[in-house]
């Protein structure tokens, strides 16, 4: 039996073996239906940012430096090759903040992992089982590492959906290429040594830019690694290798321990709303009162928000011209949920945030921080112009593992999201991923994602 | 006047400005004229490696990946695209240790910058003046970043020639480019959110990647840029940017104290042999007794060496096969400095390793860790079969700041490395070095660094 030493002395290597040795039937039906979930979460975010600017900005700026057109980036006509598209897929299904989230390290596991694949299965013919079991592998990978360096290597300012996903990117292309191995642990080690993204660049495209660079950057070492580069065979645990290097503390048993027998898929959640996740109580308890009492806003005299202290410090602005402040605003959370009974995508933009009959409700909202509510509750009071005063009291938000997504609200986010598409198409897709195991090739299914195939 | 504080606070803007205000007119002559002497080592090096097996194995893995190809790799006659020309330079300019080095910080900075400078020159037409500056520029940023951060950063584990030197690709190809204040600023973040590279990979291929990786990474950074793609602009000093969340002490006055008056370059080294440098002593000493005293193999009867007790730990494999052992061997050392009194790659070979002229006087030489002898010297005795007893005592090795590699020299170090292009046009090559000031064309320089063309 391996001590404790033993097994954290050799971690890369036993990653490696988990990933080579594991096959869908290892996988309990449980943990693959949520991958099937997560993937839908995911190529309707992908849907979703697509059309963003910074996509255009990065097809402007390094299409003219792209290989052969081999592969096909979701939501997009262009066609480039697989590692741009890596890229951009990373970017689309980051930019609005809309995908999932691992809540033990803050991770968004699915937009590096699944970036790459769909750009790898886009050029190259893989079949649904195969392309589910390479997501599940490189999402327990990315979140076993997340899980044994946070929360100093989060903490120290590292965006570990980048900085971490890198791992996942580079073993589920190294999966789907048969390496061996020898080869296994140099593609762990030339991801080890691109682990990069600063939070800093929160605010800014470069947050969206971390998640697509790193399932570029691990697609690239899986293929070097194919094809005989080296690297340290000791990347996660070695003296200056990955958790010593980017973590003040780290457990690196957390990533063997159960290794292939525990899968981490069941603790993914999918955020309901393209916002700030502190303010998804807010608009999630006024969306239900809107539906219960059939408010209408001009009915609304006062709202009154009791929230945690923390939400009350970072959702404070109430006079805001843009969706992206709208993103991290009490108030506008609550007008959107009493005015329009919805987040959305259509809820962020600037011209929502500028609609009279939102801003009227959001210029009537109060808060106060109480710390008798939990960051993920809220209590909420609309007074109504008759007097009456309309109260409720949220300790869940919807999204959270208390309060999953069903598939039929993940299938709603994707159709609000999917409009680049015609919608029957939209409905084809939403069953394609869903079927995804019964897929001989993938690229049947990524071929609905592309607008005018 | 600014304050200490203000100068920190907007040090990436500050870098910017200078990148973008210095005109080569205000660099002195010294300066640029280290400029040349660091390019004719660094086109020597990217010579040297050219051929070596990584650049095989990166050109069969990402080769069928690359763009049109509009540029050129040094030294070879594939052509690819400029980005993963960047990368294929950096690896073959640092993949036999044989570089530059910025003795206050470790880093070898020519090659991140240079290696994406010649790629963007081989692509589009940029005068030798504008090379130069922004050749000068980059590395000016690449050192003074570097400097700031040590040794905190890479003591941590950072190889810092990839982790800083994606700094110096980023402002040179940007400088080139001719970005705006604000585009150059979205660079540094671009920049710095791919910093990256672990000391974990020493010893493999891993290591070269790191240059090569930065370079194409910086150009990368500075193509986005300039197309509008944003990113967080305190890049360098923000509370989770690269200096707060990769070094665990820095200063940042560093970088602007005397920024566009003072310039690093004069402060730059070049080996003269491709190994560990703390063998260097050795080598260099055991070459001058042979020259002194015409020593012949067969004389030798025993060498003593009194090395740093440094040395004696890190270079203390006398039993060794490989021309990789070698280069970290202190009876290698002044093995081949007796026998083939030359320190070049052809020294570092397997097939020398195994030579018995050298290996046997290796087996006759031993070591002694002595205190008194500072790292950058060593104590030779070489005992002759007749009995006399030659000694050397050598306080500084040769590259070194106190003794640099003269013109000649570095000229010897080029022709050593340059084997695979034909003896004329190796002649060729070094005078348009020297005299990259009056080309119009840097495009015609690089010509003839590609074999057959």
């Amino acid at each position: 039996m391996k001590t404790e030493e033993t097994l954290v002395k050799d971690v890369t290597s036993q990653v490696a073996s988990f990933v080579l040795s594991t096959k869908l039937e290892d996988i309990p039906e449980g943990v693959r239906k949520e991958a099937r979930r997560a993937l839908v979460n995911y190529v309707g975010c992908a849907l979703g940012g697509c059309r963003h600017e910074a996509m255009d900005i990065t097809l402007r700026a390094l299409g003219p430096y792209a290989g052969p057109a081999t592969a096909s980036v979701l939501g997009r006509a262009e066609r480039s090759d697989p590692l741009l598209a890596s890229l951009l897929n990373g970017i689309s299904s980051h930019v609005h903040d809309y995908d999932d989230t691992t809540p033990s390290n803050y991770i968004h596991p699915t937009s590096p992992i699944a970036s790459a694949l769909f750009a790898y299965a886009s050029a190259n013919k893989v079949s649904g089982k195969d392309f589910e079991l390479a997501y599940i592998l490189g999402y327990e990978v990315v979140t076993r590492i997340g899980n044994a360096t946070y929360p100093a290597h989060y903490d120290a300012g590292w965006h570990s959906t980048g900085s971490v996903g890198v791992f996942g990117a580079a073993v589920a292309i190294a999966k789907l290429l048969g390496l061996s191995h020898q080869q296994m642990v140099w593609a762990i080690g030339l991801a080890a040594t691109q682990s990069a993204g600063l939070r800093e660049m929160f605010g800014s495209m470069g947050k969206p830019f971390h998640p697509g660079r790193s399932a570029q950057s691990g697609y690239m070492a899986a293929l070097l690694a194919q094809n005989g580069f080296t690297a340290g065979v000791h990347a996660l645990e070695g003296p200056r290798g990955f958790a010593a290097v980017q973590s003040a503390s780290y457990d690196l048993s957390v990533i063997v321990d159960r290794l292939g027998e525990q899968f981490n898929l069941h603790l993914n959640t999918y955020k309901p709303f393209p916002c700030g996740i502190v303010t998804h109580p807010t608009i999630d308890a006024c969306i239900q009162l809107r539906e219960q009492h059939r408010i209408e806003p001009e009915q609304i005299a006062a709202v009154r928000l009791r929230v945690a202290p923390l939400v009350k410090d970072l959702c404070d602005k109430k006079l805001i011209s843009t969706g992206l402040e709208g993103k991290f605003s009490a108030y506008h959370a609550a007008a959107i949920g009493l005015v329009r009974g919805k987040g959305g995508l259509a809820e962020f933009t600037d011209e929502t945030v500028n609609d009279p009959l939102v801003s009227a409700v959001r210029m009537k909202t109060e808060s106060i921080g109480d710390p008798s509510i939990s960051e993920d509750g809220v209590h909420v009071e609309v007074v109504l112009a008759d007097g009456r005063t309309l109260s409720k009291q949220l300790e869940h938000s919807l999204g959270n593992l208390e309060r999953p997504l069903s598939d039929a609200q993940l299938e709603e986010k994707f159709r609000d999201q999917a409009g680049v598409l015609p919608k029957p198409r939209i409905e084809e897709l939403i069953a394609s991923c869903w079927r995804i195991e019964e897929l001989e090739d993938i690229g049947k299914l990524i071929a609905l994602a592309i607008p005018g195939s």
